[in-house]
């Protein structure tokens, strides 16, 4: 059993969060990483409030929050209500200032999760009150940037210790088993958010092709990109890019930002077909450099068992042998 | 004291080697940080062999290494002699293909050490014999490649024990103290390779203008960039770009790399010259992300001593506490 500020402030068993992950994270994957002990999130995504709604009632009574796309939340300030409605646990905004959601979700005596990619958005996210502070290191799937992991955590618990003691503080980006969390736990942090090792779970919805080129992908097989946002014709602000594994449509595209631009009416519907279709060669995975640590797709209930319980042995044994620890 | 295979292996207090940057450790920096307890080595760069005998003079009897860039060792092999005649404990080969040297290194009796930037480049490394792999994490300074230190590390902690199950793993990219040796081997490593941290010590062979300019910088403030390589003539191969503070001269060149080639043998003068003057605006102080950790110029003894300490405190923490771990 891993005890962190984390599990003792949300109450859970493992201090472990699900990704609001666009598309991928619903109310069944939500659901299941909860009841696991862990806490799960509904990703809220570009904001469809049927779906949302619906997601909601799938996850039914068990705890769960909500992510959003912050930027797109911003065009469609309603859709943070039907959130609310629900009372989640946790809103949690990613990519752009938080500001213009902190206040009603606060108010609302909801916990305030905000996922920062650099030193200056920490500062920021802060000073809007968020309760907890999600690191993301660039190694993460889908959106996100260019700091890593391994160095944005410590200075970020360092920027958090000076500044506002009280707020937690999880890593996100690259932890996809056991080795991950105990590393995390020892940068600094109070806790782990997981991705791309809850996409490829049986809870999430994702198309059983693009589950199976992710299993037999390794870490160098993704990329970080602007193509398939232009490919949907999603707005995002350009600091932002997504990690994908690379694919036939990368390919095609890769270095013709210009051609895919004065083509795009015609390259969404073949993009959006693709996708409705779970075709992993012609629309993307996306998923992180830790797609190289993931090799089967399992009930997400198992994969926290696996991972804390190797998280907690690990660290276990580097304790008791301090004067032998290391790979054997 | 933290015992792992790299320090049996090597007889070392501590499970740390130092990185052969170029310019910046030289045999004064390499022998305190053996004299210290872990593992240090010249950094042959590109091949001066002069400056690489004066090195290893300087260096005296302490047992030290001797790192090469090895695209650049490729166009005069000959200097790898010079540092095989002193009988360097290791020689570390970092960026591109070790093949070349692999049986002269191996044959003396020599640890050859490869640093590898992606899963492909450890296979390569591990058919060449290597004996100590080092996986470097984009979060790096200098020279390096994209994929991040987080997951790296036990994606090639796999890869070696399927594959190679007695060479060594250390972590490179993001390592500057305490906490950045516990989660390295919480990964999966045997130890770690400190490059940011150690070149900001007193002995190493930086500017004083550069360190000030270091120790008031954060982890937001580096950038991965070519625009060095192009000013100052070196022909890297393209895949490599090399990690620096952003500066002036980034900010007058970046997007205008097409005349920065057409005005290479102006803007070489130049920039040779601010970097003899130690000028950090107009040449670049190449430090990794970890900067954001690093508030002083320290002895590198005394940097040693407290990030091995930090680590184990907190490993044994951890290992004693393990209902109650995490930041606080």
């Amino acid at each position: 059993m891993l005890r962190t500020r984390l599990t003792e402030r949300l109450g859970l068993r493992h201090p472990i969060i699900g990704a609001p992950m666009a598309f991928a994270a619903g109310g069944r994957l939500a659901a299941a990483i909860s009841e696991a002990g862990a806490f799960g999130l509904i990703g809220g995504g570009y904001g469809d409030a049927d779906w949302l709604r619906r997601e909601f009632d799938v996850a039914g009574n068990r705890p769960v929050g909500c992510g959003f796309i912050t930027w797109s939340l911003r065009r469609q300030p309603a859709i943070l209500d039907v959130a609310l409605a629900r009372n989640p646990k946790a809103i949690f905004l990613s990519f752009d200032d938080p500001a213009p959601f902190a206040a009603r979700i606060k108010n609302r005596g909801v916990l305030l999760i905000c996922q920062i990619q650099t030193r200056k958005d920490a500062l920021r996210a802060l000073d809007c009150g968020a309760d907890i502070i999600v690191a993301q290191g660039s190694e993460a799937g889908g959106h996100g940037e260019i700091r890593g992991t391994f160095s944005l955590i410590p200075e970020i618990a360092d920027v958090i210790a000076n500044q506002s003691p009280d707020a937690l503080l999880c890593a996100a980006g690259g932890v996809g088993d056991g080795r991950g969390i105990a590393a995390a736990l020892m940068l600094g942090a109070d806790g782990v958010v997981v991705g791309s090792r809850f996409w490829a779970s049986e809870e999430a919805t994702v198309s059983a092709r693009m589950h199976a080129v992710a299993v037999g992908a390794t870490g160098d097989d993704t990329i970080r990109s602007q193509l398939m946002d232009m490919a949907r014709k999603l707005d995002w602000p350009s600091r932002y890019t997504a990690r994908v594994l690379r694919n036939q449509f990368i390919k095609r595209w890769q270095g013709r930002e210009e051609e895919l631009r004065a083509a795009a009416d015609e390259v969404a519907l073949q993009y959006q077909r693709a996708w409705t279709e779970g075709n992993p060669d012609e629309s993307n995975t996306f998923v992180g450099e830790v797609v190289g640590l993931i090799h089967q797709i399992e009930p997400v209930g198992k994969i926290i068992e696996r991972m804390v319980g190797d998280a907690a042995r690990l660290i276990d044994h580097a304790g008791r042998h301090l004067n032998g620890i290391g790979s054997t």
